[in-house]
């Protein structure tokens, strides 16, 4: 029998109309489906596809053991996520040697800081996986602000909130054009590192980009506000233009 | 009679099953399409969509007045190139005041370092302007290598081979994840930047990612060659993954 195939299938950041083509079809079509979620959560990347699947659809929800409960420092949080990520390939081994193909639901473009990504170097060698594109989170942030992101030569920077103060501040002080994404909690620490840099006047906060509840402020009129895990922080660059 | 909409409407990469949804039918029933090229050439956004188009539709090309004859500090660059954005402008104005809705069509995505992104600084105040977010080229360019670009809190920073050469290395030293976009001629200043910054030996290049004759080829073993001007390279970032 031939292997199935593992496809990481980027969804785009929510709206179903920007999903790609190609996308929207394996998903019609698909008869496995798995995805990450939080216990007790449905699940961003299930969500953008309600309504999509067929009505015998297989799903193989994989559930996060841990998210936020042990610090990210503590060498037991990499211990129980690798276990978790390698339970779930053996599921997903076990269906493309039973000649199935699994779509993997991924928010956003897969390769672009997924959890995916953690999944594909772990199979990759041993069975066929394969990787479709999708617009990130980011791409829906900026055109929400309604103006470009990047002119002429601009450099941009991609900052996680997850970054040490300084760091952050330092390279947003460096690039022209800046994304901070991972905010949530970090909001305060991302507050201070762009005051530093001299960028926090010209900064956007997007939440739910592309999604229902989508909102668009300048950052600076969102004193005192909870961001959502789903919100990027956006500074446009200011290049070359005729 | 109602004002029409012109769309900045990004295409993708290339391959039409990597348009969205949205893309795809925006461009099959659009009456009106505009799209920049240089003379001569058929233009690449206008190749994508080939065998998309209803048979009435009318076409408009904008075809650039310069490229590469004067240098981009000349001041005389400017005055053309802003000349010719009025005048696609006008046009535009003209089918939108007609009640006419005008689809432009934008390779990747419309926001990220785009040429629609000159008339839409100049119609957005006037008339109703609606942008659609689309794959990138570099979204592409990664996922053909075959690898993620960005794990946990990797520093992404996104660099024009247009730069100077001491600007590119200093960025690429700090950065952990690398994409250098705007290749052509500018491809030894590029190589000496990666060997100073210590990058070299990790880099790829990417040609006509998502295209007819993509290419994916450690930089190291394409000495010599001639980039074309969809060529993008990557170096991936190696951040923190259990
Ligand atoms: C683990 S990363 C995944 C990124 C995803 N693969 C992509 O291509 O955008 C999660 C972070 O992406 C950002 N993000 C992704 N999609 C988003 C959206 N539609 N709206 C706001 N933020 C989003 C948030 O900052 C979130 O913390
Ligand atoms: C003016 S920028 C336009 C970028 C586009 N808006 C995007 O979202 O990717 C042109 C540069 O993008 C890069 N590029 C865009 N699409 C590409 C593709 N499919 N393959 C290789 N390079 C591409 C090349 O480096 C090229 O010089």
């Amino acid at each position: 029998m031939n292997q199935g195939t593992i496809h990481g299938l980027g969804l785009g950041p929510g709206d179903p109309d920007l999903m790609t083509v190609r996308a929207e079809r394996l998903l019609r079509s698909a008869r496995h489906v798995a995805y990450f979620r939080k216990a007790g959560k449905p699940g961003q990347a299930r969500r953008i596809v309600d309504g999509l699947l067929r009505s015998d659809v297989v799903e193989f929800p994989m559930e996060y053991p841990v998210t936020t409960e042990i610090p990210l420092s503590d060498p037991r949080y990499n211990a129980i996520l690798s276990a978790f990520y390698e339970d779930c390939c053996d599921h997903l081994r076990a269906l493309s040697a039973a000649g199935e193909d699994v779509v993997v639901l991924c928010e956003g473009d897969p390769f672009f800081y997924g959890s995916f990504m953690h999944l594909y170097t772990r199979l990759k060698d041993e069975i066929p996986v394969q990787v479709t594109p999708a617009i990130t989170g980011m791409s829906a942030a900026w055109t929400a602000t309604g103006a470009p992101i990047t002119w002429g030569d601009d450099v941009l920077s991609v900052l996680m909130g997850t970054l040490p103060e300084d760091v952050l501040a330092d390279h947003m002080a460096r690039a022209d054009a800046i994304v901070v994404m991972k905010i949530g909690r970090n909001i305060d620490k991302i507050r201070r590192a762009l005051k530093t840099a001299g960028r926090y006047d010209a900064a956007w906060l997007v939440e739910y980009a592309a999604m229902r509840g989508q909102t668009v402020q300048p950052l600076s009129q969102a004193e005192d506000k909870v961001t959502p895990y789903f919100s990027i922080v956006v500074v446009h660059g200011q290049g070359r233009r005729p």
